[in-house]
């Protein structure tokens, strides 16, 4: 596993070292219709070819007049004008205005010789070839007068202009049937990693399923370029080099995705490297993550070798490989929507390289909150909550609590959502989303109920799921209203009963039945993470069990094999047991049932919702507690999930 | 032309009367490929079909160890471990680690039976079988734990949701091949109007452009929807009555734009209303601009008949098509990107109608200011210069200065100007632009000198183009940074002349040589519009002669046949003459000359810039006040623009 990496360099000197290859030929003007080239790049400045409105036009329905004949004109004293003929829409009208006549006018038509203004219907009354006028008008009103607009010969759109609905009207009304725009850029793309599979196959052991190649090929699609996936790359040297030696023939720049830490590193950085001069500019980018970067020049051609990890490669996409595309596509500057946004808490920083921190944007109703995405590089759950990344310098230590930042969208459609659920995972929240009235756009981040007390303090969630245990009280969840200082500020809602227990394999092999039997010596098990609501649960009974024994805690908890070990998830708990890990964890008695294991029921935990006082009154938020209390939904609970009931107080608030 | 609008309905109403008919029924799930699935919506909620990651596996490249062995590890005191095995991606290691063992990992591969950690290359040293390690490490640490990201059955994606890229990524990390969505909707469309000419015809006199077709097609398409432009509606009711039921089978809606509002008007309300059950719902709606729409619903088809004015159609299309389209997509909220921005001045409203103000948005780099796009409904630099609209309900009067509003853009794909001129129209600052180094994101917006003295005043334009005669001093622009109270917050950059002088046809057969003759009986003048330099140099001369000839400066206005006809734009002049609605004109001798008119010289005029003080550091104002310094304008100038000079001054600060 020898360091491959050379000196690393910065995203901005990146950009610089290839600069020169990223651009196209000649060839990269066309013309397509009109009626296609939304999305598309003007390729130089467009002049008017007409004098725009052609001729001098009514904007409204009415009678062209001499503004000077109904000069005093009054509802009481109105001036009468003699209807001379009209102006219909599509003719020019043959007739001269004299003084004392009014010509009948509709919109859009021409103005007559010899009118000045126009006077509209609602202000007239016509009988029998007269036409009363009961207010004055000024010189020029209600006409669009010809090339007021533009002129022939006015530049009215610029080159690099990336073409919207709004430039498609304005091109079309001035009579662009073609339109001169850049080619699109053609851009391949490999996958590579003998671990990786292409979505659909059958997964075997220890591989994962392909992200990169649909997501960087939507995202090539997303910066208006044609991707074409090419595939995981074969896993030999002469066979990717056969492969990426063709695409480069083929396509105006390639990019790959994975391999380019170690071991198979090595061959990629050995391919890129022997397909040509210059060949490697940068192997290693000073980004976190990010570092496994690398960029080759062949030619005139760039190529790009992205790191495996998808949030690593969606990143590096948009900061280093998305400038370069848009530079090739004829704009000179980044279109990548960002919001403004506070951090919630302070966020420390590893020193010495720019970093790419993935979060999730909140609404708090006044401004955005970036909230950091919990998870690895690797975790799809990242990709799934989070909306953009917050991109730190290098020099930065750390973003401090209610600090702003500007958040790199992912994607330009960004929708924010009406209600955000952050506190311990649960899967009858779920359910309660089906039975919604109408669709509702949701964002559920499951980082355990501690996690979603904070988030209700710094009002980041409307809504957080609770099952806390108080050892003082023995009660559950109410208490902390008073300890987190959300008395006034947010309430306790009654939710439902979960059955928690200790899952242990099929027909239970080695006789555990109470949390006592984890001291046998062999039986391992499978704990939960600390600020879980369970991991609260199984401490305080050791408590009592090491009071009871009078045994040391630490002592106690020390002779429990896997105590350290901590899954995140009731799931993940019941996996580590099916999977042979563990053979036994405390957790719910649905996922026990999901994964056909062994269930002994411990306690009916009191799962329920801390909602911020302010937010009881947003829709959404009520719309979820009239659910949570309804009848259907306490039908739906105990047939959908094992273990789960209702209360009479569900839906309640029961703690303010 | 009888109104015949029924009774005014407001867009909710409008929205709530066709909401029965805007479903589509169970043949809109279709499933598309993974690779193709961006821009689509959900057709169902979508649950993991996989444990995520499906094994337990190292986030880091390292050793697999058990954290017990090296808890006390130190860089002095390195903890020697045995060297076992390795576990590589895509392969399950067979082997198991017993206490004093380690196994090299490499990220994403398995981590091997017995280890509960793993620690990173970083820290630690391997050789002849030995790997000493100069850190401890947590249980769980670098570990991504089987199913701790989704299990089997988690719902990960939600129905409704639009595809981006980020979507993209998780369906296929979790192995969606095929994805289930909403089958497109396929919307028809029409354009009408005996005026309307399709893009790229012959233009002839009294017709227009069709822009409606090609803009609407553009904005049905950017809602992720399939248009079919089917073209102009016919001029006869039979005709347009086949064409328009045609439509109705082919397509799941249908749109026509134009002929809503009076003469045609009736035959388009006629073929709606006769085409089957229920018919018109709505005509006319309480919307300004945006009266003349019609709704109709026929069968469970929905038809829409838009107003004419792109302006107009666009709007409309925003507020009541959008919506209808989304949720017929499967999408129950909008997706129409807003900003919230400031309105420079108080902007009074028209009571009793919900008004729809295109704006323009700039920055004055804290915040948007939505600056009301000057010009009427059927302009197209209305569309040009529009990024959005705001929304203004029909109870309120006015929107104060420095109110916020939000303002529904265009467009997703909006981009901030890097430079905003607002001010007078002039040919020369385009130059400027094509001898910029790199392309620059610029708005221009012509509304005259003294507007542009107000739009520095208020902070949204950066730069303003100006040639104000002050009367008093006789001196051009520099008196108003005084006047206008911008001491010390802004500063005049000298321009470069320009030559203004009477315009008359070829030949001037009428005999004009100075604004003397504007007098003569059989003399026509175009004037120009209050607030621009022209007018201010017009009317000084007007009453330096009223001076000397001793006669009423206002009697002597009167006499000037035309004097109150106001052109805009120096090129209305040009064309005002050329169309012979005019015998003579103030204006430019680039648009004399462009018009091939006769050109009586009377003034240099100095065209000049005022910049704010705070936006001359701005990298794109600095590079276009050298440009307008540098040597290659000063030539391009004259040779380019007949009538034009730099001076030694151009590009300098004279006034601050």
């Amino acid at each position: 596993m020898a360091k491959i990496f050379h000196s690393l360099v910065s995203v901005e000197e990146a950009l610089e070292l290839v600069s020169d290859a990223a651009y196209l030929d000649s060839s990269a003007r066309e013309e397509v219709d009109v009626m296609n080239c939304v999305g598309r790049v003007l390729y130089e400045d467009l002049l008017s070819p007409i004098d725009s409105p052609p001729f001098d036009r009514s904007e409204v329905d009415g009678y062209a007049i001499s503004a000077s004949d109904v000069f005093g004109a009054e509802e009481d004293h109105p001036v009468t004008l003699r209807l001379v003929g009209f102006s219909e829409v599509g003719r020019l009208p043959q007739l001269e205005l004299r003084s004392g006549e009014c010509v009948r006018i509709a919109t859009g038509a021409p103005i007559p010789k010899g009118a000045d203004a126009v006077v509209m219907v609602e202000y007239t009354k016509e009988s029998e070839g007269r036409v009363e006028v009961y207010r004055p008008v000024v010189y020029g009103e209600n006409i669009a007068q010809a090339g007021s607009d533009y002129v022939i010969g006015d530049i009215f759109l610029r080159r690099g202009t990336r073409i919207t609905s709004r430039e498609v009207a304005s091109l079309s009304a001035l009579g662009f049937k073609k339109v001169p725009v850049f080619r699109e850029l053609k851009v391949g793309l490999f996958s590579s990693g003998v671990e990786v599979m292409p979505p659909g196959s059958q997964l075997t052991v220890g591989k994962i399923y392909d992200a990169n190649g649909p997501a960087i090929t939507a995202m090539i699609k997303e910066a208006g370029c044609v991707p074409s996936y090419l595939g995981i790359l074969p896993d030999s040297y002469e066979a990717m080099y056969i492969a990426v030696h063709k695409a480069l023939q083929e396509y105006d720049l390639v990019i790959t995705s994975g391999s380019t830490s170690a071991g198979l590193g090595d061959m990629m950085y050995k391919v890129f490297d022997s397909l040509g001069k210059p060949g490697i500019l940068v192997h290693g980018l000073k980004v976190k993550p990010g570092k496994p970067t690398i960029v080759a020049v062949v030619g005139k051609k760039v190529l790009f070798g992205l790191p495996g990890f998808p949030v690593s490669a969606m990143m590096i996409f948009m900061v280093l490989v998305k400038p370069i595309l848009a530079k090739m596509s004829g704009i000179d500057f980044q279109v990548g929507r960002v919001v403004t946004a506070k951090v919630p808490f302070r966020i420390p920083i590893g020193k010495g390289r720019r970093t790419l921190i993935p979060v999730s944007v909140v609404t708090d109703n006044t401004s955005y909150i970036a909230y950091p995405t919990p998870g690895s590089s690797g975790s799809v759950s990242v990709l799934n909550y989070s909306d953009g990344f917050v991109d730190v310098p290098e020099n930065v230590e750390f973003i401090d609590e209610d600090e702003h930042v500007t958040v790199n969208l992912f994607s330009d459609q960004l929708v924010i959502p009406e209600l955000t659920i952050i506190g311990s995972h649960c899967p009858a929240v779920e359910l309660i989303f089906n039975l919604f009235q109408s669709r509702c756009v949701t964002k559920v981040i499951n980082v355990g109920s501690l996690a979603g007390w904070n988030a209700i303090k710094r009002k980041e969630a409307d809504i957080a799921g609770t099952h806390l245990l108080d050892e003082k009280t023995l009660k559950y969840n109410t208490p902390f209203i008073e300890q987190f200082g959300l008395k006034g500020k947010a309430v306790v809602v009654k939710g439902y009963i979960r059955k928690q227990g200790i899952i242990t394999k099929p027909n239970n092999p080695k006789n555990i039945h109470t949390i006592i039997d984890f001291l046998k010596e062999d039986v391992r098990i499978v704990n939960r993470n600390k600020g879980s609501g369970t991991r609260t649960f199984i401490d305080y009974n050791l408590k009592i069990l090491s009071e009871s024994l009078k045994v040391d805690l630490s002592s106690l908890c020390k002779k429990i094999k896997g105590y350290n070990y901590e899954a995140k998830t009731h799931s993940a708990v019941a996996l580590a047991i099916t999977q042979e890990r563990a053979d036994a964890g405390i957790g719910l008695e649905f996922y026990a049932r999901k994964y056909n294991l062994n269930f002994i029921p411990l306690v009916d935990e009191e799962y329920d919702f801390v909602v911020l006082k302010d937010r009881l009154s947003k829709p959404k938020v009520s719309e979820f507690l009239n659910v949570l209390g309804s009848k259907d939904f306490a039908k739906a609970l105990p047939s959908k999930l094992d273990g789960y009931s209702t209360t009479e107080s569900s839906g309640k608030i029961i703690e303010w």
